[in-house]
């Protein structure tokens, strides 16, 4: 076989061989100095590995982020001791890093890779979730880059349980990624036992393939039919994304463990560990470097700043327009001045109106159909490729993607998400399409911002302001239509908020968000009737949230605050405002939390406002009430 | 064809002509009725769905709760139409109903399917989920149950798009659920568009085979065609689930929109339903009924009380042992007690615990690998055959779920969840494995419980109070192992919390839950050797919150409150703790709220509680600066 191969670089096999075993040995080394770690899962992975970074993968090791450079994605993040050996292996992470940092308190070697690490693209760790990410970079890269990198991603076989891997090969067939490699480590034992297909091949390959990828089977620990699949991989040439399902033993090459159960996640005990080094062929620092890629590659797309400061839409107060409206709108406005904005949508695009983008600029449009989780992978992909992704779908369909979310703040991936439908707002289609745990779910992501506005003009102001917003942003959007409250030239400053109503005579506080908004001002204007002075504050910043106007609010208002949300009472608009009330000092409130308490079911917008306690007459009532008690 | 086949029941293809005729004339009126709805989508479906209530579908009618009846899903809830026309069709709901009632407020003919309807299993409208819990009350009548009942689940096409239909699909094979059977209602036409996959119905054959079903595919229009189908998938005999491929058209049966774009989940105006109406032959009032079931078959498994009040396992105060492991033996113990206590796992139960019921009860178990989703409709499904299913898995993997978990308690499902490694405690494995989310997602869920116990005694108390706790309940466990701390005789209600310390004197109040509990008695100790008396909250029950006992230390601390919580600071414990005290009149608080608020990395978990400032230092820290500002 190996007379066969075209060897794309200088590493021979020989040296492919020694590098192999002593990743093998690091891996050991590094998991049983840190006492915790996955080296029979390394193991397994070493020989495919060891040819992919000696011969194949094009990449600046100095340069690391070169916008040439392959991507190398540990999809199975847990072989986190393998990845750090090969970074000792080609020379940029030190042994004495590797056996003194790996797990340790305030160091870069974490127990699942993290971007902490220039060489580390997204964070993994969470099963099937490397895969979904990778087919984003693999994106970015054949429909907006150009640039021939390719996109490798090590699976575990445990992992393709995840239904989040098909969506994966599912839209990588689709969007014809012949950049993308897929590796599966199948290596038969998972974390309790053996996984469910074991070392069925054949039942991988007919998966794989009907799901539109290239299939190429190999013995994990033949160097020459690795290269062959890896040269066969790295061709590009076809319209299919590549899964390499790679014949592994776990513990391989240390008798005492090899494909032994119970030895997953388990470092190997000093003298096991001495023993294990010394049947490998003991400790080594080889450093082994493959290919470069082409420098003077540079992407299609080049990010430049808006040539004007007014493009955003205009609107005029009193017209109504629904803020999902006003986001595709806004989005369009975006991407007519920042080439790198772009836009995926779960196939609601109509209702989330990012079909304005999609019909404006087709190109950076990504329809990825009903597979939520796939959405926000994609657009962690197109993050980590530098883009300024925009993924859009109802709001309630987030909940699907949630631990995507979660691991894109520890990714620290930039990315904006739109959720349209929100609430009992929503009328007739009921409690499976209400969006009641978003804004708790979107708040506790590490880092996030979450954004509600209730008008078009704060919609546009805050779509423009989610381009430059780091992290994981949020924007709730509602799907009817409500009177424009802003001027066009009134700002709105992520963590401001808006005093629509004030006076020296306050006598209480109305707060809400989105819809909520409508319904405080019309509240106000009833106690008005009765001469009762309410202060109405719209919080459309909700993380962060506007403390100062808050806080004045109390004081002005001897703490008496309504907060209305179209929502559940848990970690939404209410926690938002008591959250940042009681972060200061002590505090005296008289709140009253109108949310939606009670399981919703169909209707009209205002019988389920109503029906959930959260309209204008409840408003007006819960301050009444408040003012009643003194 | 019609010759071939057999009929199983007395209506006859003229009638199931007629009745498919009537269903699309119902479908088309409810929704245009109501002004909103999928009638095209249910059109497609109807010639399918006549033929199978018709002459296959085992249902007595009369009897929805009978334990011998086929199930009917609609994993395609917007067809919701179909349904109902169908539940008039039967003559369970009357034509007027149907037609003031459908998406109307306060209708139990709500826009997306829910249990308030006594034939409805589970909530559908996410798509995706259906087909999931179908697996779920199929392995209960394979496994458990032991009735010939069938699982027929109408699917869309574009729902196919989901992972989680092909982690069902997996599972379904896996456990050779014959008594599955899963129709694709393949229209082509999705919301905005074609699908992915049109009407490539070999595609769909070749995924739906790679994944272990036995695929049918059929004409979806051809009466005769779908009844040799049905037949041949009620047979039951063989290993494998069946999915039954039927190639439709959308809106078929008017000519005016068959086939066409832009119809998607559009009611027909007033005069184009009159043209629909006319061109399928008028309205009717048909009664058809197919086949019953064989009403003396009753489950294998017969729900009984406990023998003895006192068989949970016991512990000694000061011993050492982690929530996580009681957990699982207070699961075995329950197990022991209770026929119809089940546990699945995502392939980690040698961390969850839940392994010691697996050992003990392996028919009862259920291995759902690494598929998070289908863990929890699993969960649900076995809920539909009211069993009392725990499901466990790192609490950081229930984030994948999170919509499957939003709908069971749409679905009124009762489910417990279990989650495991909470929290930075859990050390060198770093910010992928750690749940800093949870108890705001967990909180936010209509009507759940959340429980969080620092203690192995107060574990087995509420993992049994768990089993009969009704709607979505989640118990958070620690991954190391602290003293017990109470005493075997203790109890520990929902909604409930213990004050480990109190006294006269007390100058502030420190409230934990879980691990924070020991820091925070650490604490009070630290404190007391400078005579200050704090008072010590175990709030293990976050949801329902113990707003007396809270209330209580404010006013016995002066509203001094030190919160330490291992979460995000978002929707989490403090929430818990504010959102009980601001729920009821004027507060007057100073808290102080220790949370996770920096992304974490690896380390011990001494070093990561103290890097998070949540650990008996920063405690006591906190504690005095309460104190220090009066």
């Amino acid at each position: 076989m190996e007379s066969n191969s075209r060897p794309p670089a200088g590493t021979d096999f020989d040296t492919a061989r020694q590098f192999a075993r002593q990743l093998r040995v690091d891996s050991i080394r590094s998991s049983t100095s840190a006492g915790s770690g996955h080296p029979t899962s390394s193991m397994s992975a070493a020989d495919v590995l060891a040819v992919l970074v000696g011969r194949h993968l094009r990449y600046d090791w100095d340069r690391p982020h070169s916008d040439a450079n392959d991507h190398l994605i540990f999809s199975k993040g847990h072989a986190s001791p393998l990845l750090y050996s090969i970074y000792k292996g080609v020379g940029v992470v030190s042994d004495e890093e590797l056996m003194t940092g790996y797990r340790r308190f305030g160091s870069r070697l974490e127990g699942h890779p993290t971007p902490v690490l220039p060489w580390v693209d997204v964070a993994t760790g969470s099963l099937g979730q490397g895969l979904p990410v990778g087919v984003g970079v693999a994106l970015a890269g054949k429909h907006l880059d150009r640039i021939p990198y390719r996109v490798w991603v090590l699976c575990g076989d445990s992992e393709t349980a995840e239904g989040s891997i098909w969506e994966a090969l599912d839209k990588a067939s689709y969007y014809q990624l012949s950049n993308l490699i897929a590796i599966v480590d199948v290596n038969r034992l998972g974390q309790r036992g053996p996984t469910e297909l074991g070392w069925d091949i054949d039942a991988y390959t007919r998966r794989a393939e009907a799901f539109g990828a290239r299939v190429l089977t190999v013995d994990g620990h033949d160097l020459a039919e690795i290269d062959d699949a890896l040269t066969t991989a790295a061709d590009g040439g076809g319209a299919k994304p590549t899964v390499i399902l790679a014949r592994t033993v776990k513990g391989r090459g240390f008798s005492e463990v090899e494909d032994h159960e119970g030895w997953h996640g388990k470092p190997f005990p000093k003298d096991m560990a001495v023993r294990a080094i010394a049947e490998l062929g003991g400790e080594s620092n080889l450093v082994v470097r493959g290919p470069l890629p082409d420098a003077a590659a540079a992407p299609a797309i080049t990010p430049s700043e808006p040539s004007t400061s007014s493009f955003m839409p205009r609107y005029s107060p009193g017209d109504k327009i629904a803020t999902r409206k006003a986001y595709g709108e806004a989005l369009t406005a975006l991407g007519d001045q920042y080439p790198n904005v772009v836009a995926l949508d779960g196939e609601v695009s109509n209702s989330t109106y990012a079909e304005q983008f999609a019909k404006a600029y087709p190109g950076r449009y990504f329809e990825m159909f009903i597979a939520e989780q796939q959405l926000v992978a994609s657009a962690v992909g197109f993050s980590v490729r530098h883009y300024i992704p925009f993924a859009s779908t109802f709001a309630a369909f987030f909940t699907r993607a949630y631990d995507f979310i979660r691991m894109a703040a520890v990714s620290q991936a930039n990315v904006r998400l739109v959720g349209s439908h929100a609430g009992v707002e929503i009328g007739a289609d009921g409690p499976s399409q209400m969006a009641l745990e978003d804004l708790a779910m979107m708040r506790a992501v590490q880092g996030s911002t979450v954004l509600y506005p209730s008008d078009a003009t704060s919609t546009a102001a805050l779509v423009r302001a989610m381009a430059d917003t780091s992290g994981v942003s949020y924007l709730r959007t509602t799907r009817g239509a409500y009177p424009v409250l802003y001027d066009e030239d009134d700002t709105f400053p992520v963590g401001g908020s808006k005093v629509l109503r004030s006076g020296s005579a306050d006598a209480v506080t109305l707060i809400g968000a989105g819809v909520t908004v409508h319904h405080c001002l019309a509240a106000a204007d009833r106690l008005a009737q009765d001469g009762i002075q309410a202060r109405v504050i719209d919080l459309y910043s909700v993380k962060p949230a506007d403390s100062r106007t808050l806080h004045a609010a109390v004081a002005a208002t001897q703490g008496r605050l309504v907060v209305a949300e179209d929502h559940h009472p848990e970690g939404g608009l209410g926690s938002a405002v008591t959250d940042a009330l009681l972060s200061e000092g002590a505090q005296t409130l008289r709140l009253a939390h109108l949310a939606v308490r009670e399981l919703p079911g169909s209707g009209t917008t205002e019988e389920l406002l109503a029906a959930a306690g959260i309209d204008v007459r409840h408003i007006e009532s819960a301050a009444r009430a408040l003012l009643a008690e003194g």
